[in-house]
């Protein structure tokens, strides 16, 4: 709760001013940031440390850097450069099940929003993905299936309009490509999961299009419960290295 | 789910060799990162570059770069200096009820988790920061209320051993400031609230305390819903801004 007092660095400063300006509304998405020499002028720092203050916003996905163009608040958040919490996932040796959980978590509650809230159109686009996914698995194409796996459940999530969720899926978009991938070949190693995964997506999807919020959720339970058991508990839980 | 081509930039590539010696393991917690200078011969680029990069994993709070001592992988992910997932949802002009939801989906997990796994200590711990909690409700100091409300709620995260949870609440932590501190300004408009509140926390406790998940999940349950009917509620649901 209380975070030790550190001397505060000079890009820090930059980046601070650019976070409050977002703060107090006076820069907005698409909105140019000032020049990075007036920037500098105005907070009294060197032009270095405003580079690397906007370097550091690039990374994190919130600003746009355009080769001679200037800086600008960025319009999409899906392209992190870095996705920090895909690294600290990686460094804390977490267990797959974390993942799991929280895919669980995410989306069964978007689904079920997304149900309450779909359009005609965002069905037609959703039927289109999972006919694309079918194929594909029928095929034993894996990867694409996984990418169509992919876009099935992140269109889930965007349809659930819940901004939060969908960046927070973003922010992981590298684990849930190497869990997709993984998990999918776990479970078809079962040659009769092939079925199981096609008939869970069309579930899903059918509760959706029937604008079923209780049949989608549990669609969702279902087949994220499928992970788990072929594939979350065949791996060993890794011990803590502490 | 196909990105756009974009040209590198140099500092790039440096961010993307250290994110695989993270993926690879060459790097762990705690680490000491090849010399600034090491790593500009290494992969060919100015020291420059190397600087940005290092300045960009500090403020994503995963390498802590020491004053004269060398760039370390840190050991905690607790004080990353930006929260672009709290930067995000301001730019997104999103609704409260994104967070709440957010709460609701990651703490009735999280507190049923907390109850299968809780240590005696971890009640101990927790039994002060509710102590500390009511009598601080019950004196009005809705400063330390807040403090010790937010604690109270992300100890049981920590306590429920999903560390992705946990980081996850960490990068909305400057949100949940705000959230907490409103939301009980709010509901404690309602002077019997006070008790309300005080009666919830406490049955979360026990049902912790008791070892009892479905017990624990229903009380966090209830009191989210509390937060939702009194507080989220009361505002009004800002338009899409596009």
């Amino acid at each position: 709760m209380f975070k030790p007092i550190k001397s505060k660095k000079i890009y820090e400063s930059v980046i601070e001013e650019v976070q409050q300006m977002i703060i107090e509304g006076t820069l907005s998405k698409g909105d140019k940031l000032p020049t990075e020499r007036d920037l500098a002028e105005q907070l009294n720092v060197s032009r270095t440390s405003v580079r690397e203050a906007m370097r550091a916003l690039e990374v994190l996905g919130i600003v746009q850097v355009k080769q001679g163009g200037g800086n600008f608040i960025k319009e999409q958040f899906d392209d992190a450069l870095v996705e920090p919490l895909s690294m600290m996932f990686i460094l804390n040796q977490s267990h797959p099940r974390e993942i799991v959980e929280l895919r669980r978590i995410i989306e069964v509650e978007s689904v079920y929003r997304a149900a309450e809230r779909i359009s005609d159109e965002d069905i037609k686009e959703l039927r289109v993905i999972i006919d694309q996914l079918n194929i594909h698995t029928k095929s034993r194409n894996e990867i694409k299936s996984a990418e169509y796996d992919k876009e099935f459940h992140y269109s889930i999530c965007r349809i659930a309009d819940n901004y939060l969720f969908s960046n927070i899926l973003n922010m992981v978009s590298n684990l849930m490509d190497v869990l997709i991938k993984d998990a999918r070949g776990t479970i078809l190693l079962k040659e009769h999961n092939r079925d199981v995964l096609i008939e869970q997506h069309e579930k899903i999807f059918r509760a959706l299009a029937a604008r079923n919020p209780q049949g989608a959720a549990d669609a969702m339970k279902e087949h994220i419960e499928l992970i788990f058991d072929e594939y979350v508990s065949s791996i060993e839980e890794r011990k803590p290295s502490v």
